[in-house]
């Protein structure tokens, strides 16, 4: 779909726009970025640039990586947190409300509830635009820090079994994950229960391309061999009733006593926040890399930044 | 009323108190300021100095170009953007929340409801305060902005016809800048619907002191022969009702077919959010400036923030 | 309780774990601070460094002092300024919370409704903490503010009378304050009506250490020939109803009259905000130091944060 791929220098929309090789460059940049920030050394590289973090739906987490990510880059950071601060804007369509904060900022990171939204943004904005996720659509950083995460701590990305489990109908930054693990040539094991299951299309998308690869299951079992297990939460608002969503809140849960019959090497991830899908008694155990994964937003979004707007990187 | 004006070092509350040459000053500091941010020049002339912007009602546009202006000076930023936040000084004065904040900073800039505000807050503040919009009285910096955008695009500031349409009744921004158009000498023609028009005293108070430079009138028809359109919104918030509103929501609109009509060297500009008074379909279009006009935002506020608490200028 | 104090270096989470050594050491720091500033000297002790500020609950003046001290000291800072906000958190642990913002940031200021917040945060958290209140627990650093305040207004720190005015039962910042008044070797007197007098295990305990140190009262009278009055607000949401509130709400308040009739040299106190307590009629005589006290927590915050996680103070 994407051959070439194109510049990461125009923003970064969705993971499919990059090719294995621009996201293996992202990985490596991310782990100069890890390196120079436990070394203490000077990074300096987006001093007097500045980021504006649009967020029109709230996520302390992605924004606060990012600012820390712009901020330890030397540069500087303004923009808006929640949709309240946003209703300034009411009447104003989402168009020129990216095209004027473009010409007051070097890049934006918008994060929205309307699919779409980040590529349209993209489209009026003076500046690159990065999604930290546009509803239920993408979420571009976030994979790129998993395989990050999963290269850090398996050693490899590649000819690994990773099993996702959780709502994989509604959550399609799932979908995004899973493409970007098949491309890396990796074994996907979807757990769902039946109606959370991952739709046939893209199930259907990814075996043709990469034949044998993916499987799906209802069973938390089958994962007990993986040496990768990526856990998400039950989403809340995607569910269409209360009651709904209290059939599969807890549906599928991690503890020690599971973990202690699992694949001894296994990596247990999780994009947080949780809620009952890893109990914390396993949290201080060697498979528990979550919080690393977490900490990993830092220097994967410095890299990206760097690579986007920094003087100093020509790589990709 | 103001011959000698006052020195800019102790803030910005009014245009009015602003002399010709002071204008003409901050205009030309601007115009360094845009150059410097063009050629990527250091200007870290605020570095160490913190700006605190007091939003006691929410206004991204201005808020964001502040803060990128300050932070591309280097200088550093703490406030609150929205009402919700204010609340939490309930009980306390103006003047106690703006003298203790000024022992935080080295400037203020406020927007606050009440009318007056920027004025009392100057008082008791121990740092320069920038009036940010005092509810339907000043926004001097907005003044400001629209003055250097037209001398950019026009390149002269003077013996031009300038049209401002909208509620000019209530758009009180509007009347500085109409003060400020005629002490350069340009030919004001104020359009709008009879029940929304200037008041009396304004116009009066401009045909005094500048003869035969003010005209009024309904149509939009008296604006093709215009230099410049100056389009603004129906306030919402600031009608009676939502019936009355209604009334005046759409009552000029620019299309490209109007555009076609008019000089052909007219700039059309709009202090945005803009909802119906300037159709997308005119924004490719050279005389369409107001995307231009916000961008000029942020280096016409690094040359106010600078003249006002830099330590390199001793020009005003 | 705390003989050999626990290293600043690993946060503040209550003044009782302070040695008086090392609050010495702070106030000491804070004048080195203080006098830096004045002097325009460089102080960017803390460049690429950044604080997470996270505030559960607002607290505009705390926040923003800590903002400003950390960005004069040239670091960054990211986080979240009121409730609203943080409910993008929902379902989550505080101490998932803190321990992923942890890994964002060098150190962080948690603000939080429940009492024992704080420390909670502090077991789970990479960085340190300091405690900015967690509901009507402590907050050490308005303690380390106010004895700035007292040594730098009357000379000395010790062998004062100091009153404590207004509500002391429900007032726990108070008795952090007393605590530390009375290792000081100071004279203490709460004065307040008899239903909100400090509690008895608080007096008997000050008393037990300090003997003949520690009076009460319940009239303002008493205040009349003390070094220091410390005014304290009758804070509404304590209170059980409105009709409660009502009945204390302007118990005590000073006002011109009072202080001609008091000791020439006493200095009026008031950790701000202020609604009845004290007359803005007395705010320019020269008893009152209430704003120069707020203005003392920039320089006061600045030392606490740089003899945390600067590299240039080994002293603690």
């Amino acid at each position: 779909m994407n051959p070439g791929g194109l510049p990461l220098r125009r923003g970064l929309i969705s993971i499919k726009d990059l090719t294995k090789e621009q996201i293996e460059a992202v990985l490596s940049e991310s782990a100069k970025m890890l390196n120079a920030c436990q070394c203490g050394a000077d990074v300096n590289y987006l001093d007097n640039k500045i980021m504006a973090t649009l967020f029109f739906e709230p996520s302390t987490r992605t924004r606060l990586s990012f600012e820390s990510a712009m901020q330890r880059l030397g540069g500087g950071v303004i923009g808006f947190a929640d949709p309240s601060s946003s209703s300034s804007m009411k009447g104003e369509s989402l168009a020129d409300t990216v095209r004027i904060v473009s010409s007051y900022s070097d890049i934006i990171v918008l994060r929205h509830p309307m699919e779409g939204a980040a590529s349209e943004a993209s489209a009026s904005s003076l500046v690159p635009v990065i999604n930290a996720g546009d509803g239920t659509g993408e979420h571009p950083t976030q994979a790129l820090l998993d395989l990050f995460t999963i290269k850090m701590e398996k050693g490899r990305l590649g000819k690994l079994k990773v099993a996702v489990v959780g709502d994989l109908k509604n959550g399609r930054t799932v979908h995004s994950l899973a493409y970007a693990l098949a491309l890396f040539g990796n074994q996907i094991l979807f757990i769902a229960p039946k109606k959370l299951q991952v739709p046939d299309e893209v199930l259907s998308g990814l075996s043709r391309r990469y034949s044998g690869m993916v499987e799906k299951s209802e069973s938390l079992e089958s994962a007990l061999d993986a040496d990768v297990i990526y856990m998400t939460r039950m989403q809340k608002e995607r569910f269409a009733s209360p009651d709904e969503y209290g059939l599969f809140a807890n549906y599928y849960s991690i503890n020690r006593k599971f973990l202690s019959r699992a694949n001894d090497e296994v990596i247990l991830m999780h994009p947080l926040p949780r809620v009952g899908e890893i109990s914390p008694e396993v949290d201080g155990m060697k498979n528990s890399v979550y919080f690393k994964q977490a900490a990993y937003g830092v220097p994967v979004r410095m890299a990206i930044l760097n690579m986007i707007i920094g003087q100093q990187s020509g790589i990709v």
